[in-house]
């Protein structure tokens, strides 16, 4: 098994993303391609003692920034380190490919360079958020803002794959629709027509569910178009962000209150944990012809091993084939 | 000033509704016309003692409840307490109208009995949502599932009109496009046009916001298409509900966390009231002819008080007028 990393991607590129590929390869004992200028890898490593041990470099200068324009991975950026390790993937010189680099970007590469399986319409990014009742995956977040009811199928399809391959131990998953409301002719056009295809899918569809549910974990997959998903995934963020920072706040108003604060403090652990998403190891690119992972970008060391873990998952659990195999079967029978 | 109050809209229906009705009454010195029930109010009102002084009575025994289909209050409910307000709103006999009932049936009777303002498309239900920097407001929140550009363009004026009027002085209000990103060029379809509109608008229009910060209040107006609108509503609600749960467990863990609870306690009263928005009086109906506000489904006395209050003003300031201004204004320059 071998992992091409983007040793320049996000914005903790190249030292932890060095040492999150120098961890993995010990820990899981995969191969390591990083792509990046050979020159800064290893003086880095050196200066921080890691290990290249096990690994190999592809130079590649260049970088793609979050400021560049997505597309410019295909022109003025067509060699930096993250089209170099899609091409590698594409070229079968690895098993699957991690990024912490620009979102955008990673979907136009890897739709050009990775190309999509065969009858899949679009690529959809893939999250997985934490649920109430444990971790739950959020798809699509981000890679198509306009989608077709056939999308949002083939996203429900996908997104159950996944699930029950790397989360969920081959059982069989829940799918739930993003919708206004719970009853059957909730939603806009969109909704109805996807509604009405997913019914007939024969996947484990729960029907529709209320953004209100859905930090709860109430489904296994939860499916949206981009723009809906993208909304869902950020607001998240943003709501617990501003309570968390309120809350603290409280905590601070004077020396009893700080007490409290810090009597609570360890407790609390327990909670961040749950709500950490890092251990996951990223988020799934769906659709393409070969496993490609995006971690956020703030990803240290421990986020990009986990990665690895999961990409290496990806590729061993013949996930690919699964979604390949789901498209066809429902192409054939006309949906 | 008399404002119209359905007396047998939401869960606490109909005590609180003539709780908060009474104290709206005596506190603004406002008539109240209230619509349910005669023979039930007067009961109700005796038992808790509940002086009905100010206090007319239009006596609409059926009730629409949250169950049943929206479109029934213009056939099997059309004499619900809900649909005699609004014919009498319509009729003139009041200036405004309040319930806490079903929203669906709601913006079915206001489209269809109180009908919309010259020149709008679609009425907008705009909630007050509490933000970081101060309370905000968001719309469309649910009375359209499919939204075009131009309605968009008019939610905003709208929305921008209601907070100048009735929560900033008269003060311009800034205006934002909830987007999946805060570049020019970012979302689908319908909000690169609606960008566009916007821009051209006349508006204090700043920009795209993205959905993580929404909850900080970045704008006085955030402006959505009803689904998008929706599930930002609910999403707030749900991700807030799941992590004060999940806090208020961690302080449940054993004696010493407790004890860290009880000290934390009174000081989370300022969090609780940021965090309450029935202190705004509800959510109004935008576009139609008349002043109609929607309280929250659980609203006690207080919050149908407030809710009173607002749609006192909301008839007083001529929010109405300068909508229709505002809406023939754009319609002569082509918008």
């Amino acid at each position: 098994m071998r992992i091409i990393v983007d040793a320049f991607g996000g914005d903790n590129a190249p030292l932890e993303i060095i040492r999150g590929a120098a961890q993995a390869a010990n820990e899981y004992g995969v191969g390591i391609i990083l792509t990046g200028s050979e020159s800064i890898i290893r003086r880095v490593a050196a200066e921080d003692g890691i290990d290249l041990n096990g690994i190999s470099i592809v130079d590649a200068p260049d970088v793609i920034s979050m400021e560049d324009e997505p597309r410019s991975i295909l022109k003025e950026h067509k060699d930096c380190s993250m089209a170099e390790g899609l091409r590698r993937l594409a070229a079968g010189e690895g098993d699957a490919f991690v990024s912490a680099g620009s979102t955008g970007a990673l979907i136009m590469g890897g739709t050009f360079i990775v190309k999509r399986i065969k009858g899949v319409s679009r690529a959809a990014l893939a999250v997985l958020m934490p649920g109430d009742k444990g971790p739950f995956m959020l798809l699509d977040v981000g890679a198509n803002a306009d989608s077709r009811p056939e999308m949002l199928l083939q996203f429900a399809h996908m997104g159950s794959i996944y699930m029950s391959s790397i989360m969920g131990e081959g059982k069989p998953v829940t799918v739930g629709l993003v919708n206004v409301g719970t009853e059957d002719t909730k939603g806009g056009e969109l909704q109805h027509a996807a509604f009405a295809l997913m019914k007939e899918s024969g996947l484990n569809f729960a029907g529709n569910i209320e953004a209100r549910d859905i930090p709860l974990g109430v489904v296994d997959v939860a499916v949206a178009d981009g723009f809906t998903g993208n909304v869902i995934l950020k607001l998240t963020e943003g709501v617990a962000d501003v309570l968390l920072k309120n809350i603290k706040s409280v905590f601070l108003t004077n020396a009893v209150t700080k007490l409290a604060g810090l009597i609570i403090k360890p407790y609390l652990k327990g909670l961040k944990k749950k709500m950490d998403t890092s251990e996951y190891g990223g988020a799934p690119l769906l659709g393409l012809s070969k496993p490609v992972i995006k971690t956020h970008g703030n990803s240290k060391a421990a986020a990009v091993k986990n990665a690895i873990r999961v990409a290496a998952e990806f590729a061993e659990k013949g996930v690919i084939e699964q979604i390949s195999m789901a498209v066809k079967a429902t192409s054939e029978t006309g949906e």
